[in-house]
């Protein structure tokens, strides 16, 4: 297994409209068109920065969980998404070191990546996503 | 004024010799020697992920922000750091556009780089730095 790089950081914000154009007009980001991911009830916009991406999430309802982390934080960077080689691998070693999952098996990400969640316990605090492709 | 890549992610945590495995054992990623930085009151650890760092931070005494930080939220993402080609273009940039900054003038960073903060306010609620070199 071999992490790649910083695929994203996930940011929550109130308003996608309000909170893009520090990302796009003042940093320079440019942007993809955004896409509805429902399975996680959220609105995503992604901005390219280098080979990694910013992901800006709004949620579409309060069953959201960018709606709960709103609700309990405020604004702000959500999670960090590392690009593995293998997601499989990865999951397999994370689980043998004994870390604790959220995602124990791979299940499908925005733009039909394979992902997996690892829990912030075994990550001092980080909300980590792991990605594939 | 151009926004090249995420330099870094720094994430807050009490113990390096507990936080510091997880990303260099079970992740694999390379780290750097620890460094002090005395104005900061922290220890970093800088580990390699592709373009970008993983910049662990340990307080060295209770008047750390770090240690602030971790007393208010516990450990976790603390700041993302975008590597910028013109600082000064940048904070020029921001102040015209109305952004709050934290330093209005570059200061001097980890390993000689030039940094500044922009406030969380005018950021969806993350702390930014911006690094140019």
């Amino acid at each position: 297994m071999h992490s790649e790089k910083i695929d994203h950081i996930g940011i929550a914000v109130q308003n996608l409209d309000e909170a893009q154009p520090f990302w796009e007009e003042v940093l320079g980001l440019h942007f993809e068109p955004r896409e509805h991911v429902e399975d996680q009830r959220v609105v995503v916009a992604m901005g390219h920065l280098g080979e990694s991406h910013i992901e800006l999430l709004e949620p579409t309802g309060p069953e959201s969980p960018i709606a709960k982390f709103l609700e309990k934080r405020g604004s702000g960077i959500h999670h960090l998404c590392v690009k593995v080689d293998d997601i499989e691998e990865a999951l397999r070693r994370l689980k043998d070191k004994g870390m604790r999952l959220i995602d124990e098996q791979p299940r499908a990400g925005a733009a039909g990546k394979r992902i997996a969640f690892v829990h912030p316990k075994s990550t001092s605090g980080v909300l980590l996503e792991l990605s594939e492709g």
